[in-house]
């Protein structure tokens, strides 16, 4: 298949393109450096070695023999995403060309402006370029489970058979996100679905929980293959940071009481997750929303086994709860749904004391890069 | 009370804005006349005369006594907007500035782009200058009812109780759209809700049906101080267009087989509504959803009273089916709840003949203005 992997140069794109590409597809890459840029603007540095796109590559050329073709370029510009469709007449697309950071979202209006503007011009490009050079091109959507937020009703895979006064409809399932990142997440389903009905397109808009994971098989053949890892507060998710705090013995910090619970997924799964949606696609007119975790913890029970799996390692670890800068419930009902993937034949790699181990193995080699100055920057919600 | 109108050149803002002056309240105007400049786009220019904005303030200060302040600038510019919230400290902000038309977000890329971005970043800068210059000033903001769709069970005011697997909770009623411009109004409605969750923000969000209707007691003081009054398939309203249609013995266009039923509002009763709402605001760290409509017809049921109408004053009238251009139910259940606004005093003006008679005779006034060709430009879902 040719594939396009729109935001291709980020924590997921990158691992994705080069997985892809192993399996036999035609991978083509598209990135305009947003999260580099933000990371840079805002002086969160990642972790790990970053070569530029092109030359990662080139690394991945030379060390597997495969192709990645690579374009640097804008999604919120139209004209340059229809003619790459136009060219590429892909049979699959994976967006995750996003602003993929809630408390960057909430930092300020410029940061809340360009994350709804971003979000939903690119969303809206690829589905008008779809539409326009490639009608049966199936959509790979990044989603969050974030959109159904914490309700206090069950969370089914996106639908729900509303029962009222004595009719019945099916509808997408509430949403009602935390951040506003997260609810521009909630506007792409909105448009996505929106088009689906109204134009026949063929959409899977995945629901994922915070992804965790520093390693693929991929990343490991070469440290120049490396995914972009943040630690920091604005970019990195709660497991990566909580491993990098253990590592450089900055207390674990958890917000407020801890109870609040996701559901949450390894970086191999989302890349696995990826596969199985495009080798089983969905209908032309459908929109399949399937939810992207394998388990679920609350934020202290995250903190508990890192703090674990460390002391088997001699690390001390102390976790530390902080005032929660963030408006949410710690304290809540949880019970999301998360067949659908399995279904299709995920083999999860839970979130083991060996998973852990190895992220924090790999985080001790990078040591001398870590700044604590980074890992807090006091966004408030 | 002061009050900030944005979009106050409108269709609804220009009338509005008179009506709440006349009441003694201070009114601040904003606009970036968008309408005017689409319409002159497209060539679908509006029936009356339209003076400038300015200009129109100044007539209806020699008219009435009353002063209107005058801004021309974007919503979009947020340094323009949180200048004005700074300077003008609103009791209350009425927000009409949205690009308003179905079939303009349908017409191509460049427009459906621009329906996006205006409507979000306009909603965004609104919710941001409230949260920064005026916290306690009550947002009032024009909805659809065209959010709900048209779905198999009854629509309520805004919320809904969900029962699923022996849990419940509450949510904003399903939402799913039949235009892109009405879908940018459902994502009005994340917005405004995840805001009004996190920053305690005081929202009213009035889910109005389309608006018919052609004077206010303010417009008939001068016909310079009328409000722009389209007749095209683009931005002209249904009853409206027929009302047009029927003046120069055009057949009335129903679409389909005319069953698409909604809910229909006098622009007279808009404007009370508007002043209802003003006068009974919600909690802060409400969103308080009323549906705006007094009385639910189908396009069939128009067509019909409007030939009756017509036909009264001696004017034949013939109603033709055409396919229609749009994807929607043509024949469906529609069961809309609307009791909110009468509960808070509205005394509605229903569709009477001598309502259609008074319009019809006002159209046969301009009658030298109207371009048949105008009316029709084929845009297609």
């Amino acid at each position: 298949m040719r594939i396009l992997i729109l935001g291709g140069d980020g924590y997921l794109g990158w691992p994705t393109a080069m997985y892809l590409s192993r399996k036999g597809h035609e991978v083509w890459v598209v990135d305009n450096y947003l999260r580099r840029r933000l990371c840079l603007e805002l002086d969160v540095e990642p972790l790990l070695p970053l070569p530029s796109l092109p030359e990662r590559a080139r690394i991945w050329k030379k060390v597997s023999g495969f192709d990645v073709r690579t374009f640097i370029g804008d999604c919120r510009d139209y004209d340059f995403m229809y003619s790459i469709f136009k060219e590429a007449q892909p049979d699959a697309v994976v967006h995750y060309a996003e602003q993929p950071s809630a408390p960057y979202s909430m930092l300020n209006h410029k940061a809340a402006s360009l994350t709804v503007i971003n979000n939903l011009q690119s969303t809206l490009n690829v589905i008008w370029s779809v539409h326009k050079c490639c009608p049966e091109c199936h959509i790979i959507k990044i989603g969050t489970m974030g959109e159904y937020g914490t309700p206090e009703i069950d969370i089914e895979e996106g639908w729900i058979e509303i029962e009222h006064k004595g009719k019945k409809d099916r509808f997408l399932f509430p949403r009602q996100a935390s951040s506003l990142y997260h609810t521009t997440k909630i506007q792409d389903t909105d448009l996505l679905w929106f088009y689906v009905r109204t134009w026949g397109i063929m959409v899977t808009d995945l629901m994922q929980g915070p992804v965790y994971g520093i390693s693929t098989d991929e990343t490991e053949l070469n440290g120049s293959l490396s995914t972009v890892f943040n630690y920091d507060e604005i970019f990195g998710t709660v497991l990566n940071r909580f491993i990098v705090q253990a590592v450089i013995g900055h207390p674990l910090t958890v917000y407020g009481k801890g109870g609040q619970t996701r559901g949450y997924i390894n970086i191999r799964d989302t890349i696995a997750c990826i596969e199985l949606s495009l080798l089983n696609p969905p209908e032309m007119g459908q929109l399949r929303i399937l939810n992207q975790i394998t388990e679920t913890f609350s934020v202290n029970e995250l903190a508990d086994r890192v703090r674990k799996a460390c002391e088997s390692l001699g690390i001390k670890v102390h976790i530390k709860h902080v005032e929660n800068p963030r408006v949410e419930k710690e304290d809540h009902y949880y019970n999301p749904t998360y067949t659908g993937l399995i279904d299709l034949g995920l083999k999860p790699h839970y979130l083991s004391e060996e998973v852990i181990i190895n992220m924090v193995e790999k985080v001790l080699k990078y040591k001398k890069n870590i700044s604590k100055r980074k890992i807090f920057w006091g966004v408030k919600w």
